[in-house]
């Protein structure tokens, strides 16, 4: 696995260059504490964000500019829960190739800033922690902080988990 | 505002026998410490989990019935990005009329079992503390205790957070 992607390439490292899907996949033996993976380009649009809201978050803050503008959010704002999905976007995209994972454990999750219209969120994250499942033999976990930026690189998301992810010798 | 819901009735209360938003809204002066709401029907469907899964977490154990088979999930199961979803939407439809909300900040969420395809989940929540936010008059905190639940009323996700909500003298 590359420790570092830097810019706003959406493209998965695993195909650039290879076949994807042909590379070994990467297990949790095979990823460092102190790794960073850092990229991707997800773009909010004001008609994304109101039909996701439409269907999941139906408040005035999400659908409608008006109403929106005289809330604490000063201004249409994407639902929490869009911000979050395009968490799950992200994260897959940067992890390319690894192994299943469940179990995903949130110690801490903030929405630190409004995600508006246009914006395009980034992810940053870091494996802090790691260690075997010993409840669940051929799995481990990670410890990871997460942090979803804007493009001006302003923090929206900020996470602390722990995922569950196949060890080599489940493979 | 009603201290408990019973049952899968997904329309929203504010609606029943009153014109909806004609109501007092519901501010943090009004929410009492152990109050507890409970009810709402979010059904997930095989191609809603889909069409979710494709935008947003398009792994196969999201998408692929055969190839989910062979994960540690056993089949194929919803997004936790959609489960999450799914809670803000039980969330608003279960709180009718409550004032405006931001800054949620979430200190625990658990994805505890996969949600399948055909599955109904419906919300119980507690107001387990509340305080005054001294940076920010006219504010208040929620701390709250929510499960998202199955139609067999196993739990599917958990999570301890925090809301950041309008005192009356706000309105």
């Amino acid at each position: 696995m590359s420790d570092r992607r830097t810019g706003s390439d959406p493209t998965p490292p695993a195909a650039s260059g290879e076949e994807a899907g042909a590379a070994e996949p990467v297990y949790w033996d095979d990823i460092e504490v102190g790794a960073v993976v850092e990229g991707g380009a997800f773009p909010f649009e004001l008609g994304e964000i109101k039909d996701f809201a439409s269907v999941f978050d139906p408040r005035p803050t999400h659908l409608d500019e008006q109403a929106a503008a005289g809330t604490f959010f000063n201004g249409l704002a994407a639902s929490g829960a869009h911000t979050f999905a395009a968490w799950a976007r992200l994260y897959w995209e940067l992890t390319p190739g690894w192994a299943d994972q469940a179990g995903t454990d949130i110690s801490r999750m903030r929405l630190l800033r409004p995600v508006r219209p246009g914006d395009v969120l980034s992810l940053r994250f870091e494996v802090t922690d790691k260690k075997p499942y010993p409840l669940k033999p051929g799995f481990g976990f990670l410890d990871m902080e997460h942090d979803l930026r804007n493009q001006n690189g302003k923090t929206v998301l900020r996470m602390t988990c722990r995922v569950m992810i196949e060890q080599r010798s489940a493979g």
